[in-house]
């Protein structure tokens, strides 16, 4: 049975601190779909196109990731790509509460979907969406937080 | 490339917390490898040929799980075996400190070998092996907390 | 003297988690108030009104428990009910963070008002009001995490 | 029916932290039992019997609380005792893990019997016992931490 | 070489808390800047004018500490003042958490800039902005909370 | 006046992770005492004279760093070297308690002396001494993650 695991996130932007989660994740899954929240509520540094299309460039040369947008739960989403597994990254203790916190509702609604969690590298656990959209807002370089596309 | 997991532990008892793990875990590997710890320094209930023979009879029906005794660093038994991946379940906050840093030792000593997590279900968090070698001193029931072996 | 708790909370719903708090405190009080606060900044699954009808069909057999709303300080609620303890849950880390500044807050401004807790059932912690308002959002059946009203 | 709660601890030494704890607890229960546990393998200050005869000098104008030492499991000594409350202090984040982790475990094994918790006064939150043994050791004045015992 | 902190916050209000930090770290420093952030997010209770006033009134009489409001990245009015320190007090673990995160980032952006703290007085901890404003909203005496200014 | 900070602590063996806290705390003091903890019921890697020769050989070529020795209360040394300051890294959640923990005794047994905390720089905040001590053990290089002594 092929095993596939979704990558949910907002990716405001996708940092390098993701494709470091995605490419470790990589020898334990045959696909991985990154997919991205269509959350309104939050106030958005780059469009869900934008997102998607970066996110296709940054990660196009590999036949296991799939790139998606999507709205509703996470689960409806792993039941409707055949994927048993969630993949989430964990940098510190917010997000292991935060992790911990929607791992148990999605195992009450959806018991046979697994939360897998990879530990964030130490060097690049500082590195999140919030924090490149913040040194953005105050004309900071971002560049050094952001994976390079394909075409670059 | 073959999958393979190793689940260390001092296992003393081997629980069904533990055992709940490995039956989540089942579907992202090829092959688990229940690795019981030779720790000196810990006084223990059972003896290490106790806890092998004991775990062995638990799983034995299974071909993807195997059972085994070391001494030394996971990391080192990870080469010897060709693992790839060190599984352990998170039951709290502690577990979460604890497994965090050992993760990060891990990764500095070996870089590619993964340390996967799961969260342990909500129902089973309260159970450890101190919970039942401390129950088990007192003199209480303990069959709850510990598998069915195959032949029972 | 009677025992008088204030029970405090947006329950917006009142969960099956709720409840079980209020079932295992009454052995300790005389009196257990459920005061749901009027928090007009929050946006809300179920309005004030339909709040308190609700917790009152849920717990409406018992003479020990009273139900109603609220504006204002916890503390003041309790001097003008002659409450001498607030009663709350604790499921994870964040709510006892939350909960001990909380607490502390009411200690400095009323001493003589003592907030009790207790741990929430392992099993029903991961069922908070958020959980329930986010999956009815997106569809989902929530009625195993709501206490049967009795006239159901 | 009596409200009766044990207050178990090592109590080595009992400290106004302690005492804290019990007078703010008083309004709850009938009866405040404090129960000085026999932990063997802890090195102690004061003997069992001095710790024995000390809490009841400290606390014996009331009819309220009793002092006594127990070994075993403290849900036993409930029963025993027709106790249906454990009372316990908490300080600080580690002892939150750690008391959630007894009630968890106290719960599996006597569901009837309920934990209740409250938070210690955040200027006494810094006197433990262990912080007083350590402070007597090297000779430092410890009395500011110790309760006055009546017969002073 | 001159020793400048600055010690960065919103300050809405500046209470006994935040002075209790200034005076404890000037022994540490040559020069405290007292630096009051322009969150235009916030609501505030104040406006920057009447935090400017309220905290020179404060500590006027002080030649180790100035007070000046800022907008944009911390670590870049660190540049601009010549500061190599950014003082913090920690009063709690959501406070140490967030600090780590903000010390995280800024020393991404600025390595040659320091993050230097302090733990809060236990007996202050409980107080911050956030719970002053709250009293305040409820038409408490919010006065044991803030400094007396210097012409009182 | 003189800045005078104590760095306290085992130092079994002295890491790159300490060596790190201590050049980024230069900038804030005239002088930086590495005191060496005397504590007889660790078990130790090198000798307190071992430690002691070696911390020398690492840091000698620096008139504004000293290296003792010390038994007893850290607040006691404060005293007899004239040091209003004990400096501390962070590295985790776990030291921060600890840290908390022992700020808080100290305050109160000496409420002159100041503690200053450093974050650990998230690329060492994995270098323990504990796990140094382990690696040894296991028979691997753990050059990495000592300091140069200058004779090399």
């Amino acid at each position: 049975m092929s095993k596939t695991a979704i990558f949910p996130g907002s990716f405001d932007p996708f940092t390098i601190g993701h494709l470091d989660i995605i490419q470790r994740a990589l020898p334990l899954f045959d696909t991985i779909i990154v997919a991205i929240g269509n959350n309104r509520e939050k106030s958005c540094m780059f469009s869900l196109e934008e997102r998607l299309d970066n996110i296709r460039r940054v990660i196009k040369s590999n036949p296991h990731v799939e790139v998606m947008t999507y709205s509703g739960l996470t689960t409806d989403l792993c039941r409707e790509k055949g994927a048993r597994f969630i993949l989430r990254g964990v940098r510190n203790l917010d997000d292991y509460e935060y992790e911990r916190n929607i791992a148990d509702i999605n195992r009450t609604i959806a018991p046979d979907i697994e939360t897998v969690l990879l530990f964030a590298d130490p060097s690049l656990s500082v590195i999140s969406s919030s924090m490149v959209r913040e040194l953005n807002a105050f004309g900071k370089d971002i560049t050094p937080y952001l994976p390079q596309t394909a075409d670059k």
